[in-house]
Order: C-alpha cells, then structure tokens, then sequence
C-alpha cells in the first residue's frame, strides 16, 4: 500500500504547541518518520517540542528549501512507494499557503496519492478574522514589488480591485524589516477612508490587530516593530457600501 | 476595563474536539460566558461538548444568524463596556471567513475593542493546502451565481483570472446538492487542461481533496457527494509555465 502525504502547519510564534495546534495534529507529527521541510533545523526543532519518540536524528528530514527544485520532487516522493507517510512543513503556519509545498503536493495529486491536510494556525486568516474586512471575498497576493513605480502602481490596483463592486479585501505581506515603509507608501497612495490593516505578530507576545482608515493611520506617530505582519485593505467604495450605517452613526469612540 | 472580542473556530466535520481545536481554543471558550453565534442551537452544542464549566442555560448566547442586523451592533457589544470578553462562532470553522461575524468586528475595531483571533480549522486553507495548487497568490469569492448566463460568465470570468501572468487559484463553493451540478458546468466551460480542485467533506469521515485536469474529470462518471465541499481552478497559461517540468516528464502515473 502507498502511503500519504501529511500537510503538517506548525505554530507561527514562540508558545507551547498546544496553544497553536489540536492534539491530533502533535499526534501525527509524532507518527511520522519522513519529511520535506522548508528549513531542517526549525523542523527538527518542532519534531523535538512535539516530543517525538524516536531521535530525531534517525528521522529522515529533507530541507526542499524556500524554492523546491521541481526535478527533485520525484526523488522526494519516492517514500511514498514503500508505503511510508510524509510529512510536508515549513518554517511558521501551513506548508503550501504562501510557503513552499505546492509544487510537491501537486505531483503528489498528479500521480493520485493521497494528501491529508491538517489543522494549525495559518497567519493570514487569523489575521482576516479578527480585521472585520470582508471575509466572504478576499485575495492573497503575497509580497508587493520592492522598487518603484512599480510598488505605487501595485498598491493603486490592490485598492481598485478592492473597491469596485464585487471588491475583495486584498492581503499581502512585507518584510518586517520593510513593515513601516510600507505603511507609508499605503497612506501615500489611498484614499483617506480606505480601511488598512495592520496585524502583527499573530498569536505571539506583541499581538497587534488593528484596522483604520488611511487617514487615521496618517495621524499615527508609532513606529511599527520589525516582527512579522499581515496587511490588508479594503478600498472606500465597498467599504461605504457595506458599512455606511455602521461607521456613519453618531457614536463616541474609546479613546486610543 | 473593557473586554475583547474572541474570534472562536468551531470544528467543520462530527469529530473529537480535540482533532480540530488546540487546547487553547477549547480553554478559551470554556472561559467565555458571552456568545455572539450564528446559529444559537450549534454554538449550544459546541459549548456543551467543550466542557463548559456554566450549565449552558445560564450562559448569554445571541443568535446573530446568517446576515446579521448592523443596527443591532452596539446592543450585541454592550457585555464589553461592562468588561466581558465576548465569543463570536458561526456553524461551522472561523467565524467571520465565508461565514457571519465581519461587520460585528469592523464596529469593535472601530471602536478601538480588542480582537483577539483563535486557531481552528478554515475548510478553505486545509482545501488548498492539500490541493497543489498556487497558495501563493489565490482569491475566495463565496457563492457563484446559481442562474445562466451568470454562472458560465462567471466561472470563465475565475478562469481567466487564475490563468494570466499574475493569476491566483481561485477558491469558491457551493451548496453541497449543486455539487454535480457545478463540476459539470466547470467542464463545460473550462479549458481542458485547467486544473479543478474539488475538495470534500475536509476533516471528516469522507474526506477526499482531489486536483485533476478539466479533460480528466470530464472522464470521471462518479457522482460528488452531496457534501460541504471547496472548488478551486488554476488554469493552464499558469499551470504551464509553473509546472510544465512536473507535468511533461515522462511518468508513469499510478492506476486510480
């Protein structure tokens, strides 16, 4: 018999592993013998959290790296053959979202093994979820050009493909490094009733979520640390439509 | 000081909670006694098979059902100002993502509220995670239109965005007794060598996630189960430059 191949997500941020994981999903990683990972060491690193009973050095950790070399996938795979499982992570969330994996998987599908996904954290819908943006129409692009006009141009289309009618909250990521760069060129290039999001560090000490308005972001003065962020944004049209009566209320707002 | 908003997955098949939900995510709720659910009866269950230490009878659980009332907003966030951390939980998976719960969290972020997003299973991730499909760039839309000609516009409309030089998977449902209904129109109306993700009953008992070319459904005579089920397509200008290397080689491909 064939085996499977195992979508293994590990947590995205320093905590014991069952504050990020369901118990099945330790349960797997621990019957595994056979991995793909983005990074060996981070793997080896989460195996041995997991408390996996044999050790770890006499598992077989393959590192596919950030870009899998596709003419290794069948190499790869080929425990599969002998009927042994294989586990798929990468280095934080869910292997093959916005992380290497894909390509293996869809060899995996191409020759019919079975793929079993499992449950754990996945950044970006934590971060959809606690936005209050649209989550019945959303899109995920990954990372926005560095240079310019390229980045401007980008962000332009991102809130057009936002605020038309059938506008979808637009996701996407930066470099922490780049976090506050970034929010600049968002206010420099939205409208100022666009609404922004802004989550970093999901599920890890300095959790932060917030969505506002461009131009609230603008009379913002903090610094946004270099931790790991989601963006998001949701262009002026969609959002007056759906939420006119809403934000047009005569209410008081907390103060920040 | 006032409370937070908990954004509560709940698991999407009949399963062991703790095969879906981190320790933490049954914890958390068990802490809760405030509820904001889309479906009263569910979230009663959910609570009960969670452990609750309250009878469930004395714990506030409003049914915001499946459009909630905007209007009806600031009465439902009210627990907060007292200081109570209010659960939100649609009938299924993250609340807020293809589900209820978006506009109650745009008003608390609006309101400076807290919102604190836990880990459970998203049917959408687990679908593409397992898929091979790009989860690099890729797009959720709800619903297609039910009525022609909307429907076949629409899914050539999914088509084209997913096979352009940017193109995104493109991620979508349906009722689950238009499940065949729906494969037969994306054959109809795709390329044969598109890439179709049908994807079923994630999670539980009949679990199968499976990618095939249009051309290779077209010879699938089974019929879908009339079960929740995630569609996606990926389409072949992509697929070609992508995995032209995988695809191409001279393989032998395991019999169905």
């Amino acid at each position: 018999m064939t085996g499977s191949i195992i979508m293994l997500p590990v947590p995205i941020s320093e905590s014991d592993l069952q504050d990020s994981l369901p118990q099945s999903t330790i349960d797997a990683a621990c019957r595994l013998e056979y991995f793909l990972a983005e990074n060996a060491k981070s793997a080896r690193a989460f195996l041995k959290k997991a408390g996996h009973p044999k050790p770890i050095s006499e598992l077989s950790i393959v590192e596919i790296g950030h870009r899998p070399d596709i003419l290794l996938v069948d190499r790869w795979l080929e425990p599969i053959k002998a009927g042994h499982d294989i586990g798929i992570l990468s280095e934080a969330g869910c292997p093959g979202i916005a992380d290497p994996g894909a390509q293996v998987v869809r060899r995996a599908q191409f020759l019919n093994y079975r793929v079993k996904p499992l449950i754990g954290p996945c950044s970006m819908i934590l971060a959809l979820m606690a936005s209050g943006l649209d989550g019945q129409h959303f899109s995920f692009c990954g990372y926005i050009p560095v240079k310019e006009p390229e980045r401007s141009k980008t962000i332009k289309e991102l809130e057009r493909k936002s605020s038309n009618g059938e506008g979808e909250t637009q996701l996407f990521i930066e470099t922490p490094y780049r976090n506050n760069q970034l929010l600049k060129d968002l206010v420099l290039n939205c409208q100022p009733d666009t609404l922004i999001l802004i989550a970093t560090d999901i599920t890890g000490k300095d959790e932060s979520i917030k969505t506002k308005t461009v131009a609230e972001w603008k009379s913002c003065h903090g610094e946004l640390p270099k931790l790991p962020t989601i963006f998001g944004l949701l262009g002026q049209k969609k959002f007056r439509q759906e939420t006119k009566s809403i934000f047009m209320k005569n209410s008081t707002r907390k103060p920040r």
